[in-house]
């Protein structure tokens, strides 16, 4: 095909586009879609065809039909707050964005049976809104709540910080519906608690960030609502503390436990040094802060008393060494906000390198401590940050430049990433543990993982996506898919 | 090829096996492979090839490859006790039954990270002691717990008793151990709760049913240990009232409902008429009894108040007639039998068609009482149990043949099934909740799912098992194989 004849058929594809969801949600322009054209942390950047909003599933899978009949790449979008590249378009201007953004109705709540039914681009926080509307509990939570949308969150399966008690995304889901390579749906919305019939499709797209089809709708499941909850934030001088504590907490305390999240003395300085609302409760600097949730739907269960004993018991062990137990709901925010502010203060701070990694709960002193040491001794003006979700091994082990010299700190990226990496390997960890693949790590799951892992990634995404046309290069590396020839270096790197 | 030439073929591929397993793993005569030649319900009977028995995950590995390259159907073998003829071989004495049976050691217990590796042929029963030795609790809990083995819950998604807190045996796999079609190994026994490094590739499998890789070991999540356990066994009049006392439950108990069993009066009446330690502890018949269950790893809980307060609440409310609380294990043990006894006595009481439904839990008093209504109107000598696991919404909706004639009752067994499985799917409701499809639901399966369903799961099936070797024919009917022409006729049906 000549260079005029592509164009002519692109910008037949752009007619049939805003004929399927109206001229006013296709944009086309460099200036319209511009905002579309990078990854939400801005790692990647490239150029869109055009960015189509479609209102219903109906215009979905019509649009992603058109683009598979003129040979063009779908990119789905939804609120941009991944952090690994998965929105990222190409650089060739061939690439379509479908856009969610008008499609986030809640479309049924079934209180009986525990269920709302929402779709792709309702915002997590509307969902979670949604849910309390109805006096019940949607418990998937993470900082971009406020912006993610749900079919993100599903694409890949997000964590965050209610992992502990209430599973990971794929644990929330009930149901899906997704539009298919082809344009083709597949629904199954029942909200069914248990179905053998035939394969459970539904998790081929759960975490497959895009690749494997559009997440449309789904029905979620449905907590009980919180009636109690204690939050208390405590000093630990090591993290072989701090790994007791949660043992402790979790043999004592499982069915309220609700979140324990850790914070170093280094996190907790950044964080009332760059964002205005955080305040250190202690008089005195301490090595550790565990921010420890327990919760209850019962009026009846004493949970201040299981926490009280729980504390006492650990500082009489020597585990805890100072805690303060929040009183008010204000209280609770403002150690919330600690955890939280680590993460913007990072942000404020300069650049880092992000590494989302799990280990086994019992490794996770020996992976910080020794991780932690190398990194000091190679790098002493860096930063290093090692925060998170200790109930899930879930580190998120973030490596700031600090005083560094920023040139020094870029050249040495690949290098911190495979000292990082080979310890969390050695100790039968994984390189990504919420955060996903997208185009940032891609490099990372084909080192590490085995052939025949590989191999069936790549026999799955041929067997729903034989054309690549579904956010291709994400994941895995596209087989040379007509019409696109790009490897890792069509994404422009901006950081 | 010749007949003779298959027959030496067949005769090598025996010597290649009994090289890898060794002579004694290797049955091939009628007489010790007669006990493989069939599903554990006796419904479809094959022949077999031979019966290996492999001790290493290397050895299931090479029996596979020598299989592919020899031509010859391989089909996974655990305890033998589902109920979908999951199990039975082709009838052409070709197939190669795999049998996990030696494969049942405890090959690692991570008490730290609450996490228990085992081999696929372990018996369910043995994981749950090796848990409870550990201070630990596995959940899975289903009647065959005695005899059925992990790899087989595994490849079916077994359901059961715990769903209702803990999940499917879905939700309790942390990683798989599996051999692929050509003999190769995937396998990730990290035991991670977070790793979005890729595809989710342990999902593929569980509930696969053989069908895409056979199980050879699994990392499974543990729980605490259970120190406080609450049964009680309560009479209501309707099932209205039954979904109302869940629902009230389920908002005031969350944390600790282990257990919500639906039998109805026709069903304790037959366990005591059948099953001899079945007691009945009321004075006066009941419509319907529940079996409710509240359990705790805390110690400080007041687990028996939780339960009288909820037991009193609902007396108020004319929801519950009557009940008694287990006052000892034994009590508690007793209002199992029960449960138990209703699914004995139907075996021991005579031929019955068994569907395994779900519908969302709103829907349950609908379904019951209009399919019931119905099917006694058609078939009054029938007699008709509907009991099962009210909080998922599974329903085993079982119709005895009773009183009526034997070839009667034959007969009409697809105009039942049909009856049912339409009233079960105008609910939004599924065919299979959690007995799977094998060979004995997969009309079912291809009738009720939409082609877009049908065709991902041929997509997946061709993709990790392209010359259809592994359990051909079960789930999905099998493309022509090579050297395998058969169809439903190729089993003969003894029921």
């Amino acid at each position: 095909m000549s260079a005029s004849q592509r164009l002519a058929n692109a910008d037949g594809l752009i007619t049939e586009l805003a004929s399927i969801v109206g001229a006013g949600n296709c944009l086309s322009s460099q200036s319209e879609t511009a905002s579309y054209a990078s990854d939400g942390r801005g790692l990647f950047a490239g150029s869109v065809l055009a960015v189509v909003k479609p209102a219903t599933t109906e215009e979905v899978a019509a649009a992603v039909s058109a683009c598979a009949r003129a040979g063009h790449p779908v990119v789905p979008h939804g609120g941009n707050t991944g952090l690994c590249g998965g929105t990222a378009p190409g650089r060739h201007r061939r690439d379509v964005v479908v856009s969610l953004e008008r499609m986030n109705r809640v479309r049924k709540l079934d209180i009986a049976n525990d269920t709302i039914t929402v779709e792709a681009g309702m915002i997590l926080r509307n969902v979670q809104a949604a849910a309390a509307e109805a006096d019940r509990y949607f418990p998937l939570s993470l900082n971009a709540e406020g912006s993610c949308q749900i079919g993100g969150n599903i694409a890949t399966n997000a964590g965050g910080n209610a992992v502990l008690r209430y599973g990971n995304t794929r644990e929330l889901v009930l149901g899906l519906e997704v539009v298919l390579a082809d344009g083709s749906v597949f629904s199954d919305l029942r909200g069914l608690r248990k179905n053998n019939s035939g394969y459970d499709l539904k998790q081929l797209f759960i975490g497959s960030e895009g690749t494997l089809g559009i997440v449309t709708a789904a029905t979620l499941r449905l907590f009980p609502a919180r009636r109690q909850i204690e939050t208390a934030l405590l000093t630990l001088a090591s993290l072989d503390d701090v790994v007791a504590l949660y043992l402790d907490a979790r043999q004592h305390a499982q069915e309220f436990l609700s979140a324990f999240e850790l914070t170093p003395r280094i996190g907790l300085t950044m964080a009332t040094q760059h964002v205005p609302d955080v305040v250190d409760p202690f008089a005195e600097p301490h090595p550790y802060y565990v921010l420890l949730e327990l919760s209850s739907s019962q009026t009846r269960v004493g949970l201040k008393d299981i926490l009280l004993e729980l504390l006492e018991r650990n500082l009489d062990a020597g585990r805890i060494t100072d805690g303060v137990v929040a009183g008010s709901l204000r209280d609770a925010q403002s150690f919330w906000r600690i955890r939280e502010g680590c993460v913007e203060a990072q942000r404020i701070a300069g650049p880092s390198y992000k590494h989302d990694v799990s280990v086994p709960i019992s490794a996770i002193p020996g992976f910080i401590n020794s991780t932690r040491a190398t990194l000091e001794l190679a790098y002493p003006s860096a930063t290093i940050v090692a925060f998170g979700h200790v109930g899930d091994g879930n580190i998120h082990f973030n490596v700031c430049a600090g005083d560094m010299d920023r040139e020094d700190f870029a050249v040495e990226q690949h290098a911190i990433e495979e000292l990082v990496f080979d310890a969390v390997l050695s100790r039968g960890g994984s390189f990504s543990a919420e955060h996903g693949i997208g185009l940032l790590k891609r490099d990372a799951l084909l080192r590490h993982t085995a052939p025949a892992g590989i191999a069936l990634m790549h026999a799955l995404k041929t067997a729903l996506d034989p054309a690549c046309r579904l956010n291709p290069g994400k994941v895995l590396r596209s087989p040379a898919a007509p019409n696109r020839k790009q490897d890792h270096a069509s994404w422009s790197e901006r950081t």
